[in-house]
């Protein structure tokens, strides 16, 4: 029986490959997890649990596919950047969205029980949706990752002030609401202080600042964390006049080093510039270039 | 705090919406499953727990997104049909595939210990991609349909032999293989046949036809199957002079109804005719279309 | 000189190939005509020798573009159907979309002298733009056909009553504006006729109706009209459980028939089934189909 | 007559914008101009009139789009280049394409009869197709435009050899071809300068170079080239952590500044970083950043 009769359906295929050259970041977001947070008993505003086993997740993620230079997740979401000279799927953006998603969502139910001891998964299941998205240089990269933790901030100082005014200044949702209409981060700030002596400075950074997750070179043993001040990275990885490709071999080198070096959760400040200087093999995927100091 | 500075981000985002009035196809293929088959001791050529465990996650998946018509699945790969008049998430792509391809392995994994009840799960976990295709006839998307059920018939025909050679016949894989090289579908059968007295039509049907999912609502009883050779269910489809979209009130009651509809699993041809002119609701979209007879 | 170190950048050009087996519709307007219109003195509502032209640009594109199948023509505007099996240019958006922005915008420019004899053009020269859109379904395509004639009919109807105002009536613009604002159509007839002894239904059919441009096989001898009633060339162009594509000899062959025919500049009703229904070669693509009745 | 029946078929157009902050090239080439350039004579292996032809219609396409930055063109291709900030059109690439193709054809088939004085056009006419491509980097963009740089000087050298083997050495293009079949560059060199006295370096620079049409802004009064070497605008324009689109005013300012620099031809270096670097606001896209020194 030969199949040459309907294998013309194949060429409905439609190509979804990215443009090289451009970072690639992938975002997850959870789906319906309001409904899904209420249904397993979430604590507000943040459940720690919850957003260990993201994390969890999300560590998983990296470890699987090494081609991911860092990860930011806040809340529900996670994103998922690859460097802009990554070639794996040959940057098919269905193959590359749906295999994280997929990964993720695994290690999120296998994990659940081990952050949600008490509480066994029941059907209908957490799951996520995601999407690529490129963008052409550092600088445009950056603005994406600290909008993502601008916007952890604004909701988190929000959500911290809600339920302090529901939980302990026992107001109901909607007066909650109303107190808090068009107020500004000033404002926010001293209703904790003034009605509940709660410091938002002093919250868990977890809560705060989001989830970096990255491979520490530095800890890996052969390198260490440059001096802040020395060095620019964001101009330093946009100005390289490179191959938009890696040879092979050195891709391969490069890949295996990454996948040696420890995959590191932090609750770090990723909009100053701070961060991408003293790492700069994130920002250059060369985990080689930065030589350990005597 | 504002974050309008680094809103401008979003303007990044590239739409995928996938064009009006076909159908789509999400066809999800396992990671790396040769590999994992092997690690959890999989049945050769076919393992039963493993088939059945894609057909209930693929089964969860409908029940979750009530605007699925079909699936149809073998080996470690699922295709899932939505009708061509489907806006679920404006159509994007990105959202159809991630969503399913999550559903799906969430399902997988929390429903593994059901189907392989002394082998629990251990990392690096099952995983799958994803990837949608359009279809603007229903010429073309059956045509899809019975491009996989052929593979199926080709591939388990030749494992089927393969295997036996192998676990009845004693040689080894290599040796196998040169048995097999050139071989076409009657020789296989007869080798089956002669050398190890198995009649390959007695196989089963879930091995040879692979999983057709639908809901059937002739069971949930209103309705029932349509004689054969009464209607020509593709021909209608395709003719119909129809809005793109149904009505939402319309869309609404069909997607109740289809929702009330008992989901099965079932292993028939769909290569002919006859599976889809009995059951004129798959393509036409309409489960109240077809009254109950007298 | 090795040009290999350069070469890599064509690895950013993004395939664009249209979907198979839809129809695809290329449609260009002009750019800036309203400005172009008045530079030029267009006769208002309606300039002949500008319709014209358009035509006989039309004419020349679909001359040397065998692959068109019908043009739809108003105003400054021109809409070109390539049929669902067509393959040309392996189906590459900006590569149909250009050839035919570039061909019509030659004829329009070399033909000028011909229809506007004592205006010699001088820049900024007239341009055009296009883009491609697919249809699924020959419902599809019609239903975009119909709404570019009734958009037609719409805009000619207020143009004529708005003009004959200030023409006829003496009122200016604004005036003429205000007196239209609101009105139905049965409004305008009547102040045409009322007021100007205007019948709307005598106005020249390619002002009401726009210009259908196609290539008549029944003039070429072989073939003759099909009666009205006995054919619903809608409905058969969809149903055709038939290849995408054409063998390659007989799509050389229809294309040499089709090639022949002469391509006429027609002002007819194509919203209703008649016209399609008597010119099957329309949307079936085969000029062959029809015999011609003894 | 309501026209929102048919309107539904608008749902049908896909978006094209091209990916912001990326530099877009749209590079048109003449469809069939071998056969062309047979018809009216054109000179071998150069013709003046024809090239000429080209570059006039390429400036009056850039003082129609203050938009582009910068074109080169060679044989029967031009490349139009649009600054990475450009937001023309929304960026929308069947509409930057067609508009392009269609202005160029326009004044190609306009101003003909200056260059080709006694050569009247005659159907079939000239035309041409295109295509935009994105590129991330200025290094990108550079390294394209340095790759039809040396296509033209491989071409050229290869034409002028395989032509005065022809035309001064009286072979045949059999004959030719075999002799030019696996020479290098000096080998090619050597056969002009032995065989027919020619020195491929004098050479008419159009012939070698290409053509390269920008806006000279150090002619219109305010400003002057650059020192080389005193600046480096790749790195510059790429390091720029600049918002990625101007204000609407800049824009406007920036754009009547560039309108009103003249538009000149000229066969330069555009591989080398000097070109670059003596006229910053080619890629800086900031005419007024360059101050007139004292």
């Amino acid at each position: 029986m030969a199949n040459s009769k309907y294998e013309y359906v194949k060429q409905f295929e439609q190509p979804d490959n990215l443009l090289p050259n451009t970072w690639i970041v992938v975002r997850i977001d959870g789906r319906g997890f309001t409904k899904f947070s209420t249904k397993y008993g979430f604590e507000k505003p943040n459940d720690k649990r919850a957003l260990e086993l993201m994390n969890a997740a999300a560590r998983a993620v990296m470890a699987e596919l090494p081609d991911i230079t860092i990860a930011y997740g806040v809340s529900d979401e996670f994103s998922f950047v690859f460097h802009k000279t990554c070639s794996l799927f040959e940057r098919r953006s269905s193959k590359l969205v749906s295999t994280i998603v997929s990964t993720f969502t695994a290690y999120y139910v296998h994990l659940w029980p081990i952050h949600f001891s008490d509480t066994p998964l029941s059907p209908p299941l957490p799951s996520f949706d995601g999407r690529a998205v490129c963008y052409p240089t550092v600088q445009n990269l950056r603005d994406y990752m600290s909008w993502r933790q601008v916007d952890c901030h604004i909701n988190n100082l929000y959500n911290t002030t809600f339920w302090a005014l529901i939980q302990l200044g026992g107001i109901d949702p909607t007066e909650a609401e109303k107190t808090l209409k068009g107020t500004f981060a000033a404002d926010k700030n001293e209703i904790l202080f003034s009605k509940f002596a709660i410091n938002y400075n002093n919250e868990p950074e977890m809560y705060k600042k989001g989830s970096v997750v990255f491979r520490d070179v530095s800890i890996s043993g052969n390198y260490e964390l440059v001096e802040p001040g020395t060095h620019n990275a964001t101009a330093e990885a946009d100005s390289l006049a490179e191959p938009i490709q890696q040879s092979k071999t050195q891709a391969e080198n490069d890949k295996k080093r990454r996948a040696k070096a420890p995959i590191v959760v932090q609750h770090l400040d990723i909009i100053k510039d701070d961060f991408w200087d003293r790492r700069p093999w994130l920002l250059s995927n060369k985990p080689g270039k930065v030589p350990k100091e005597p």
